[in-house]
């Protein structure tokens, strides 16, 4: 099956929504963007020595900010963690460290993975349900909670998984990018081992997508090999100072927890009001369906109201969460108009 | 010949000072680092937009900084430019893009693309002559000005040297990041043809190199497969933000010349106030010579002062530029006095 499809060239650099003003119109103040699946409200930054921006990254700093890594996702102690300008950066740098392979993604999915594998030169499937994927793919790939239908997977199941690949040689990659609301389900803690590796985003959490700062948790070995395919001091000092305070900043995490809960409730809220039958979702986007999901996607834009449209499946359409009431009453507002103006309800 | 040697395991991730403070005590504060050829004194930030921070950063904001840095750095509208997160990078996933080739490196110079190189499976071997270069050398390495010898290449025999390896579908790897301060012998002007491709290093000249910024400068084509290496939004959004608003200030940049080179005339003269012989430099450090150079580094260390020392030549040692006048008698004086205390002069 086809992972749900994008226009590759607006999704890329985010320019979304500078897409979206060029063909509405508007200035960036005018606009309600729910196209990413990115907390909308972070925390304050904490204070910045200046020396950050000054000098080479310390090792001391980025040993805290893996600590801080390590406690906050529950890794292991001998689990080995990379720390990347963005969770983006690993998934492009991992497929050049294997041999040709046979990869198995679970589908339906975001694309990166697939098109990052397949651009190294391995040989990639997908595959709908985790009992489907070949005995003899050397490399599966699974996100969860997954993007953009929020189906969950369970722990015993992808561990059952990892086994496989890892007696082998294999590799079980779990996508974590948006785990961390509910974490109950993180296979973290599993990591060290061989066989596994966990991708952690620091942006979407937090926030802060424009810091760049992403983890893999994996076995020592292959985390060491990572690293040195990204290069020395490839994290920014103020990223690795912000993510060493937040991330180890337990009531900052515990309140982002409970903000993006009463703002995802606000979200669920207007697309239950506005009839819009639910795909699925995690705590940061909700996936709807609609048999014209195209033309309201534009007469959101009309409203300027930027969301997040698929090529496959057409029916689809992603929202992110609202920041506050306000925003949700806009958007509550503007679905109820959308739908009239396009003909459904 | 074998590159210069220093400890890995120090020099990795700037870890410098923090082994000097451990072993020799003080706080940061206390200590005078001229272990880097980092600009000492870095221009006023800008002021970020939040938005920065939290956006993934947008195509708009990187297509400004690679505005900027094309017009800085005075390279053709034809040719491909990569924004990295430090040029290090860049040097770590270049060499992953060829076969295993034989590699040909101008040396002594500093040891990362032999090691990145040598690494990623190729044949690495040092000249030390442009002429010595062999024939079918399909990858050729030079730094200009070099670091830590200051030694210069021509523009005219280096583009000799990039018409060579082209006609083979080779490759001149020009690595400029000592080269702002005296723009004249850049090649990045001759961008954008195949066979050759440069690296500009945002963090040194700027004094910014906690920032994580740095350009690689080709032909289209490689520029593509360079990019996708490091995979999308590589680059912070605060980095592209302040890359962009200070490479597309001349004045700044003017500025920065005059200040870089009257600290660059207060290191020459202390260095020729203690006697020790120049090997060589750029305006951004110098490195001399000393029959127990390893006892001078020990000894200004037991003054708080940081310098560069060299497994081999041992003889060596580079000293970046003090900050201002009061740095530099500070260094004039701690050279007397160590020198006294080793017992040379």
């Amino acid at each position: 099956m086809t992972p749900p499809q994008t226009d590759p060239n607006v999704l890329r650099h985010g320019g979304a929504l500078d897409a979206a003003i060029a063909r509405h119109g508007g200035s960036r103040a005018d606009w309600l963007d729910l196209s990413t699946g990115i907390n909308p409200s972070p925390p304050r930054l904490p204070d910045l020595d200046p020396a950050l921006w000054q000098r080479l990254p310390e090792a001391a700093l980025e040993a805290r900010a893996l600590a801080a890594a390590r406690h906050c996702y529950g890794a292991p102690a001998g689990a080995g963690l990379v720390a990347a300008p963005g969770t983006q950066a690993l998934i492009a740098a991992l497929p050049h460290l294997f041999a040709p392979a046979d990869i198995a993604i679970l589908t339906p999915t975001y694309s990166e993975h697939a098109l990052t594998f397949a651009s190294a030169g391995h040989r990639v499937s997908g595959f709908e349900r985790l009992e489907a994927v070949p005995t003899d793919a050397q490399i599966v790939v699974v996100v969860n909670p997954n993007n953009p239908d929020g189906r969950v997977f369970e722990p015993a199941d992808l561990l059952a998984l990892a086994d496989r690949p890892a007696a082998s040689g294999g590799l079980l990659i779990v996508d974590e990018a948006f785990a961390d609301v509910a974490p109950s389900r993180s296979l973290a803690s599993a990591t060290g081992r061989d066989g596994l590796l966990v991708y952690r985003s620091f942006g979407k959490f937090f926030g802060l997508a424009g810091l760049r700062l992403g983890f893999a948790l994996t076995a020592p070995a292959l985390a060491t090999r990572l690293a040195e395919r990204l290069g020395t001091w490839a994290v920014s000092g103020p990223a690795l100072a912000v993510g060493a305070t937040l991330l180890g900043d337990a009531s900052v995490v515990d309140q982002i927890r409970t903000d993006i809960l009463r703002q995802h409730e606000l979200l669920r809220t207007a697309l239950d009001g506005a009839g819009l039958p639910l795909v699925g979702g995690t705590a940061l986007f909700t996936t709807v369906s609609h048999p014209s999901a195209h033309a309201l996607f534009a007469a959101l834009c009309r409203r300027q109201i930027l969301v997040r449209p698929f090529t496959a499946p057409r029916e689809w359409l992603r929202f992110g969460n609202p920041a506050d009431a306000q925003q949700a009453r806009r958007l509550e507002t503007a679905l109820r108009e959308a739908l009239a103006e396009i003909g459904t309800s």
